[in-house]
């Protein structure tokens, strides 16, 4: 991997965004349209749904999807509606089942979204089941990621995803597992999660803890335009990871990591709802869905190598990201109302924001804006 | 009365409504208008104003109507609403008055809504107390149900009514008294609580204790079309009555029945906003009023011929609909969360679902979309 | 000064306003940019900032507004807004500060507005501190109260307020301090408030131990056109003053005030946001705030003259207007409540309402309805 220090001639001149980007209720919904209804959307871990039958809910553009393993074993994202009557099949956020069957008239459809029976409908000249099959969406799996999209006619997975592809294999980060899960509730337009994860000349002010594991002016960006963004930062020796301590919290995530990846950690955002921290000997990833133009739901959750309890602490982890996260959250809300002002106008980005600039361009390209 | 089968060829072809009759805040507004500003509502049981200075508050179409039995004995709906600066005349939700006086500035009207005195008013050239009575809704009665219409040129009750008077006489509801009621809170859109009534194909999916004494497929609708739909179900014998137990919850509700009617349970549904089940031995009634696109308020009274308690057993009457009404509330909720997705569409009636496609038939025509 | 008499032909034909004025978030919206956001605010005493460094917080036109004592001893009103990202600046209600840090990413101003620090700007090219000063409100202070104009072209507050001078300068109010606050949350809209403080003819319906002291045809109105309006009402012998007793809380609130002044209190509305009650012995205003179109914030506090606990009981004042002003927040909810009728109109106002028609006028004349 060939890492470019960013150019500081880039974010000459460059300004954050009007603020009716976080303000207007119509945007929101044109974001929704244009944006994550569109394209590539993570919906967390492969793992939760595991043998065929498994079934978890995830929402996509504000759309119910029935994440569901088939019984020939393929994922599967089915919209959440019966085809009758519209009922919404399934409520329970997750589980097992071995055929989609609607509470309301019975309609019945195989794990495929295939529908095998309707009651009374053979009565209905003309009617065809193999016409009434579920809604589907695409879906695609990544070194256990699962993404998914919405679209009619979605763009290929593989081409989209091709810059991050080198970037997670090397940390194998199929292989982990699900140590923790936290949900937070941001008070802030989902805009201001990703400007604020993307820059880290805030991070002496908000997370004195952190600036000492991570200089904030060691920062090498390797990806700096497009739909995904971000780079690595130095963990300070002795420190060994991003920790309480300072300590790693386990093994690392791949015995084969070189040197050069063990001193560093990795941060990287994802159009339109993924953020990635990479360490080495854990990752803790971030799914954004925005509710309103000032709330936002972000769901985290960090993977650990498998590993014996006793040679790992990773409270150690969690805790680190936790306190800093809970710190992110209370400024972006503190943003969110400041922007929201008459005379909020668009203020300069400093060499130390070439990343946020890079996001709100490539944002605004996606809105038809650019 | 004559009994016509529902002809399966009606319902060929049919298909539920578009999405955005459920979910637009436009259509919405557009319905309180169109329809429910315009037609009669049903507003509950005259006994409740009994002597002269009885009153109810009911709303109408988002109106507080003020339902007084005036000192002359008439049935009176005023609007409830000061004519001097607008104030709500009104806040206790029943009582009884001898004159009607506003709480701001002391403008007194008569029971029948006539201003009888405004301090300092007669200082003002040229005002006339004539001009200045409350605003009046047209009021009928029936069967000891009483409707208003806030229209400012109402359509005649006797005319519109015609086609349920023949249907609810012989039962003598008139003689009735109210035995319970409950108001129940439905995350859903009015039009769903209209066309779940409208059917039994869910029975047996939903309803499994009264599929056994109501068999969805001895169906007979003697309603198919207009603003008034519905017909009957067989009884099961040996059971007498749709109760917990099969039994009669009591005496007939009219000793003079025939055999036909005890065998049968009859179901109406009266647009805009009432539901009528009359059984052998008891009646209960909906008020059906929309709160937003996706929330109702149903109220529900039970009504009893008099009888001594030691021959009753109200309860099971009651408990037998107060469980089937929670089903159906959390069915019609399932089918609001899924309606609202961008994938529904319009699905295809089966022919046990033929009330279902007149309704729709009929709203579409009260909302100019046919 | 000299008194007038209302005019009764003042108010001949004069109705109250449509509805929509009371019910429209259009309108709602448009009385922030035409009224709030451009002429002078109250915002409250200037004993709450009185040393360099002291801060509050208040709200104008839904800004938030820092009301900042500086180091040079000037009032000042800053945007709660960092020039930078447009973090806000400050979230505690009031405090001290030596300079004004954002927490964000640490971009410094002192007291006086003007941008001191901002970390790494220095490298962008062409950047000028003196360009991101924090924006400024007008601010100006009168007899104690302080004033704010947010608008970006504001007009005289000497010019505006020139009516008023007079009419509060005998009064001392300058020296009067704080004794008491209540926040009330009224749900009906703003005007609503400000038309009940204007006439006193619901005063015997609404308020019997108000009437016995302020006799409500006592009132002498002395601004009747304008957006400053009001008037006197003879304090009946033998009280003092309108407390629970009818006694005096205290001293006079001028020891020189003369006989006439003694024997009256005076009652003004300032348009936009601000009523003051003056008494002999003691003061009270009320600033009012929007927050929805049937929802408003007041603000009321007490003001007393400076005296030995023992000779007073300011409990007697403040009880009598908490009793009065909440009766007087359940009427105007119940006005709100049937001006959103479809069959509110305009009604007419009797010759005791005519300064409740006059400031319906000069509303409409800064909403551009004249």
């Amino acid at each position: 991997m060939k890492f470019h220090r960013t150019a500081d001639s880039y974010t000459q001149g460059a300004r954050t965004m009007p603020g009716e980007f976080y303000t207007s209720p119509d945007i929101f919904v044109e974001e929704q349209e244009r944006i994550f209804a569109r394209v590539w959307n993570a919906v967390g871990r492969a793992s939760a749904i595991a043998r065929p039958g498994d079934y978890v809910l995830r929402d996509v553009a504000g759309e119910s999807i029935m994440l569901v393993r088939d019984k020939g074993g393929a994922l599967r994202a089915h919209f959440n509606v019966c085809r009758h009557r519209g009922t919404r099949l399934c409520t329970e956020p997750s589980g097992h089942l071995e055929t989609i069957q609607c509470p309301y008239h019975a309609w019945t459809y195989g794990t495929d979204g295939r529908l095998i029976g309707a009651p009374h409908m053979q009565q209905v000249e003309g009617f065809n089941r193999a016409e009434f099959s579920l809604h589907a969406a695409a879906v695609a799996e990544h070194e256990g990621f699962v993404f998914v999209n919405i679209d009619r006619h979605p763009a290929s997975f593989a081409d989209g995803f091709a810059p991050m592809l080198e970037r997670l294999t090397r940390y194998r980060i199929g292989a982990l597992t699900v140590g923790h899960r936290v949900v937070y509730d941001v008070h802030a337009n989902w805009k201001l999660v990703f400007q604020n994860y993307s820059e880290c000349l805030h991070c002496p002010v908000i997370h004195p803890e952190l600036a000492a594991v991570l200089p904030y002016q060691s920062g090498e960006n390797d990806l700096v335009a497009g739909p995904f963004l971000g780079g690595s930062m130095e963990i300070t020796p002795p420190n060994e990871s991003a920790t309480l301590s300072g300590r790693a919290c386990g093994p690392l995530v791949n015995p084969a990591l070189g040197d050069a990846a063990r001193g560093r950690a990795f941060y990287y955002s994802l159009m339109p709802n993924m953020l990635v921290s990479i360490h080495p000997d854990y990752v803790n990833y971030y799914l954004i869905t925005p509710i309103a133009v000032n709330r936002t739901m972000v769901e985290s959750e960090w993977l650990f190598p498998e590993a014996d309890e006793a040679s790992t602490n990773r409270q150690d982890a969690i805790a680190f990201w936790d306190v800093t996260n809970r710190q992110d959250w209370d400024i972006v809300a503190r943003s969110q109302l400041g922007i929201q002002s008459r005379r909020y106008e668009p203020g300069p980005y400093s060499p130390r924001e070439s990343i946020p600039a890079a996001w709100d361009r490539e944002y605004l390209k996606m809105m038809g804006r650019d």
